[in-house]
């Protein structure tokens, strides 16, 4: 009886196991056709109740047909609570799920409906935080085919990072420095009320973006407003240049790694290369 | 006498074919001095019938010279479905040709002014329509020297699609949670009155264009102003850096041959080149 | 007597052409302490009165010290006067200056002076003629030093000319569609009066300007805005690519044309070449 | 007695001479945890008086806080002057130091607090110069390991460095010539009153920044404007290539060492190469 019943358990434990996988691989993979229209659903009902967040925001919309979103937002909270919860089922370690980045988005996709119900109100603060939803897409993405694309722009940006920084605080000192003139030059009368107003004009000009709800009124503030501007229009060419450089080269190095010396396995030669670098044989 | 007869229509036929096949080399091809001809009178048709669609639309010009306009574009009507019913007899499979691309832009080149007979007054509806004769100049450049580099751009902008793609997505995701955050943060006193509305600031600000017909007025507001016209400003970098990293590609592919070296195997010779660079002999 | 006149003549005439020749190198060259001072006072002389021109469109200025910057125009006119039979004396061929891109410049900023006294009144309308001075400084920098970059630039420029052309030209096919669609959707009362002016809205946003004098206040008109915002902030990358694959090209082309076959003089040898490409003898 | 006086005097110059170079090591070193938490305490205490300052220009915030601002300001003036002396005294030459570019911004960074001292009332006028402790973050980073990058930086803008004075000037000259044209085409009524002021109105154009302070509104001056941000949005593709080109350059030699083979004289070896490439020789 025992023997019998133990092999039940286990036989049970092992469908559970197989029935986990198979949830797993069509949550969390993209090569089944089931897994595929899991993906697809999954980004369509992200797009809608993105787009019910922002047809809610706008007060026409909201007050003509309110009951009716209110239903649509309940609808996809529960969609995304069931699929929370498939997660943490069929992953391995749901803790290590729960705690990643993409576990918390998926779970601030459906807490600000619930934490309406228990602090009625809370719903306009806690606005932004259910269109993070919309991060939830780049997770179908990375499962399908643009890892590899991903992977050569962070290497690009890492290699060039330190460079990036350079330049970025060299904006901001200019920023800083420049706004601070303006704010002397210009004066409260002429919109610069104070520096932190003054370093945000500066922005506003150097990266040409150019509001003109503030702008310089008098012949120096305009003089040093041109300089800004071509500042601005210029310097930008920098960065530009340092990661056009690294993106070359990470092209040139991926073009160059398809041979591989049959010695030594070493990768990396130059399409003219006739010896091995590495050990020295014949390629 | 029915072989009179048949060699008549043959002779008939055959000089209808070779009929068929000049008028097909003056209007389709581009290296006789009559098809040259051909595609200067098309374009400067095209060009003025586009400027007497955009002068119609000024009101005082309409009001002055409404009648003026109205028969030049009634002359240009003409010509062009005069055109097209040429074009349509001298294909050899006038079906394939008159459901290809160009073959409906110049259906719609001649419609709206018919159309025009039929229902009065769908004249301004069709607007944009018959704007669309500008595309038309495409064919003429397609058919002369442009095609080269076009596909040269063609094949660089396939090759960096998926990173154009994860680039633009990156863009709109951050428009959404940057517009959302503002709206939050500023709300409907300052012009921020819905998400939507938001977002649109957000693709104004992030774009550089900067309008200021919606600008953040509180400091926190201006803050994040702030950050995304800096996050405009340089990641714009990215994708430029993705796309010239694949013309320099593209070009060097061009310029270094495909030959191989007989003796040695050494790839990567230039154009130019008579020997081989690595062992010297001849390619 | 005839023999020591005729001496006499062509010592004169010998005499002439030295100073001549020492006149034409102190004016058009840049390699002695004299030409490099007369360059000096050149260009001070350029921007000064060029400066002159323009605060004497400033009508307090004017107003104030009218008659100063008249004498000072007056100065500028009679030096630049000066310098111009100075070079009509001492070139060879007095009319090929006169007639080449520079010797026009050079008397359309002495010319509207003169004119000022035949026609009163004419001074507003040759003010930019006048400003056409300052094109004079590039004349300076021509003789230094700048040549061989400028070189390499124009070099760059014909050789994605047709690319850019391309670029161009979408660009205008996309304003004109872009712009008449706006004209159709946010229409007179908008502010988008006209497809012309449409169209200018279009240049507008496409090229980042944005000055919001015309901005969409429809939604569907500001959802198409967006859309031209961000392809406007996008298809930049193109035509950088391109150029910058171009000067990527030059500049390796440069590098490279340093050592030289001896056997045949053949240049253009990868810096990794064993053997000269052209004649196939060891470098 | 005098041999003792004499070694302890030694032994003290000695004490000095260590302490000294101890100093010296925390101060302008970034190797050591001292000299590591001396940077880091530096830049916090940089960005708070920073800080102080642009908050000390906020009217409301001045009007609540002044006094706590004024005395924060206070501390981190005498901190600054502490550190400025002991910078002169563990530096081997401190007239070098005091005349260096870093030496005059330590200097600026509390001259300011104690010139209000003297004349009270030029705070304002001096609050520029205040911030310029802004600049003196970068000694810091310059210690550490940003160096090499801006060597790289340097070195490009150097060689690239004739080229952008050719861009530049023709940028100056179009928006010289186009905003005089401007001036003449729109006039005083549409707000061009001077020919600087429309100079201004080009490079706010041109750079793409539009403020929309100034804008065309006669139908020509809107079709020069249009062409004015076309060659703006365009121009700045050829220094971007430029520069780009030089990147390039740059980090292909960085990555390329200069080591010939001592068999057949290849160049051109990665810095990862064991062998020649050429000959398979050990390098």
């Amino acid at each position: 009886m025992s023997k019998f019943w133990n092999s039940t358990v286990a036989r049970q434990k092992d469908q559970n196991r197989r029935w986990q996988g198979r949830l797993h691989e069509i949550i969390f993979e993209a090569d089944t056709p089931a897994s595929k229209w899991f993906d697809i659903v999954l980004i369509v009902s992200i797009l809608l109740s993105v787009i019910v967040v922002m047809l809610d925001s706008v007060r026409h919309i909201r007050e003509a047909h309110g009951d009716l979103l209110h239903l649509a937002e309940w609808f996809f909270t529960i969609l995304f609570t069931a699929e929370y919860l498939l997660r943490l089922v069929c992953v391995g370690r749901p803790l290590l799920y729960a705690t990643s980045f993409f576990g918390i988005v998926d779970l601030m996709a459906i807490l600000p409906t619930y934490l309406d119900l228990l602090f009625p109100g809370s719903y306009h603060h806690l606005l932004v935080i259910r269109l993070l939803r919309v991060l939830r897409i780049f997770r179908v993405f990375k499962l399908v085919q643009y890892l590899g694309e991903a992977n050569l722009l962070i290497q690009v940006l890492r290699s060039s990072r330190q460079k990036i920084t350079v330049f970025l605080f060299t904006v901001l000192t200019l920023v800083v420095v420049l706004g601070s003139l303006m704010y002397v030059i210009e004066g409260e009368q002429n919109g610069f009320t104070s520096i932190p107003k003054s370093i945000y004009w500066a922005i506003v000009t150097l990266t040409t973006v150019g509001y003109g709800d503030i702008s310089p009124k008098t012949n120096i503030g305009q003089a040093l407003a041109a300089v800004v501007m071509i500042l601005g229009y210029s310097i930008i060419v920098v960065p530009t240049g340092i990661v056009t450089a690294e993106f070359t080269q990470a092209l040139t190095r991926q073009k160059i790694t398809s041979r591989v010396c049959a010695e030594c396995s070493a990768e990396g030669h130059h399409s003219d290369a006739v010896y091995c670098k590495q050990c020295g044989k014949k390629l």
